[in-house]
């Protein structure tokens, strides 16, 4: 191909795809509806940045009230949903992240507002979704471990009770309060790939579950969501490598020879650090000095991890790796970790599906054709 | 915000979004890996294109008698795939292409090669997707035509057996061809709304069933593959406008005093004519000249307001609108138009995703904020 084609930027790097009002990702600064990150991870809970994001005002009293009745109205899920858990989340092939998406696809053909492009009828979807997608994950999660179903506990907020629903037992408050957090850190982020891909959908005008289980199939990958998960496997291989009599030091050393992609690092938008690992790694690691060594372990060698990944590569954590170690920590099966994270992001991902339709124009961009040149079937 | 941060194209419109040699799409020509559309649809089989599309070059006989014995061989469903069709598919609020989407994401669940972003798996994986999407929608508008499942049968070609299997009557040769021209047609159009879909979620090394089923979500919409229903739903409303005394050139004139959006004309490429417009409609008319006037009645419509278009507006058709009466005129009901383009598109859809996955990088744009300026939770 002639050089005047070649790709100024690939993977749409730096290239703008559109106006939202949602959020703010720049070096400086991560605002949800001009929140900013920090402000919010210590101030807000999980139901008021929900709000907050969908609606696009902080809830008054009444307000947050009225949110909060709705998304405990719709912790349950219908038994045929928990039948298609049973079928598929013991298959050996299963992930957890498709069984999560062919739920979500499924439950909308029984959701009355399904075909609506309507702002109120897309709000309405909007907080069912939030609110059932924590019960498929619990229920998942039962089904997996052999235990009975956990029910939904309506004395636990939406954070606690998730938690609860997948281990079967009560969080305490510091757990509770952690596990919130995480899901405000996880809430909204822009044109990220699996929001990017609920805009594409949403662009032609198709329906919010349809965008939202596209979203889900992108959230999965171990570039995205999957990072979490990707993270925390690798602090295990670098403690059995310790366990061997190696160091971390060795690890990184033979990673960097085998040009190996470290999951829970760097991040394209920021070069300079990712606001929230900070505010998750500090939680989680004073949670786990109080469990003690086992726990601080995970900590430890992560801190290394990440000395060593900014000394020699200038390349910071995002907020992925330290989600990897606080999950862990807190008892949740890796598996679980990027469904955790759809929990939280579903809410930034209807606001901009809703903020797309409300404003739409199909996303169609070009290819650079780089195939043969013309030729004759029957040549 | 400031006259800087305005966006210079709204939807990507005229941005590369990365290099492909899948499809060629500009103002003069159409060409699915170097071969020109005509060509295809007078020269090849779907079963050819389907090959060439998927494995980058034409089949030889041997390749192509293989091909199609594993297309044969891969047509059956699930038992439980039928369940859920049986579940969904007469849903009051189900749409046919929810319904594709969810047997799409739960198949994956039973897919040996799933969780595998190898090339020969995904070729696998795309043989199978391609040779089983027929059969669930054959089964699923037997379902809903509360007839006995139509299983497939191998006496007959791809496009022939998908018009069996959903009407449960065998396609005359003529029949037969349009279907398998028609296929052709929607196999494949670079970076369209779906595609872009499944190569955004391929582009987080996420899988081809996920990628696939948010490419479905996206070719949902009005804006995208919906397209064609709603053209021949406009002409239905047309036909009951005459019928009531009016003429095609008054529902014209009011539709464009109401700024009414008209579907199956323009295309965000195209702005001199879609290629394919052109060889579906004069195959579509010859047949319905056969099948007389009831049936040419709708091309003659569909000609008034393709003129009308054209003189009063400057925009051409694109190839939804032919297609629209064309499977009209072959007695398919107008719900399943849409996922029939699916069972011609998986295999574009699947080659662009086996692409992105071949020579990987994220897809992750910008957005530009327009939100409110920082402010604070506890003010």
């Amino acid at each position: 191909m002639s050089a005047t084609a070649e790709l100024k930027s690939s993977g749409l790097e730096g290239v703008s795809a559109g106006k939202s009002a949602v959020c703010c990702v720049d070096q400086g600064t991560l605002l949800y509806r001009g929140y900013e990150i920090a402000d919010l991870a210590k101030n807000a809970t999980f139901e008021e940045v929900a709000y907050l994001l969908l609606v696009g005002e902080k809830p008054n009293a009444t307000q947050l009230a009225n949110f909060k009745k709705s998304l405990l109205a719709h912790r349950e899920i219908p038994d045929d949903v928990v039948d298609i858990l049973r079928q598929t989340a013991t298959q050996p092939n299963a992930h957890p992240m498709d069984v999560l998406r062919t739920c979500i696809s499924y439950m909308a053909h029984f959701d009355p507002d399904c075909q609506s492009i309507d702002p109120e009828a897309e709000l309405r979807k909007s907080t069912r979704l939030t609110a059932q997608i924590p019960t498929i994950i619990g229920h998942m999660q039962n089904i997996i471990d052999g235990r009975d179903i956990v029910k939904p506990d309506p004395s636990l907020d939406h954070a606690a009770n998730l938690l609860y629903m997948m281990t079967g037992r009560k969080p305490s408050a510091e757990e509770a309060r952690i596990i919130d957090v995480s899901l405000i850190l996880y809430a909204e982020h822009d044109f990220n790939a699996s929001t990017f891909t609920g805009r594409v959908i949403a662009g032609t005008l198709s329906d919010l579950h349809g965008a939202v289980a596209g979203a889900v199939a992108a959230l999965k990958g171990p570039l995205h969501g999957g990072a979490n998960e990707a993270a925390m496997e690798m602090l295990k291989e670098i403690d059995q490598f310790i366990a061997k009599g190696g160091t971390v030091d060795d690890f990184m050393t033979r990673a960097f020879a085998e040009k190996r992609k470290l999951m829970g690092f760097g991040h394209r938008v920021y070069k300079n650090g990712d606001h929230r690992a900070g505010i998750l790694n500090a939680l989680g690691r004073a949670y786990a000095e109080k469990k003690g060594p086992d726990a601080v372990k995970w900590f430890d060698i992560g801190d290394k991890v990440q000395k060593i990944m900014l000394d020699q590569k200038n390349i910071f954590p995002n907020v992925d790796f330290p989600c990897g170690m606080t999950y862990f920590t807190l008892g949740i099966p890796v598996p679980q970790y990027t469904p955790i994270f759809v929990a939280a992001r579903i809410t930034g991902w209807a606001a901009h599906i809703m903020e797309q339709h409300q404003n739409n124009r199909l996303i169609r961009p070009l290819a650079e054709y780089t195939g043969p040149a013309q030729r004759k079937w029957n040549a």
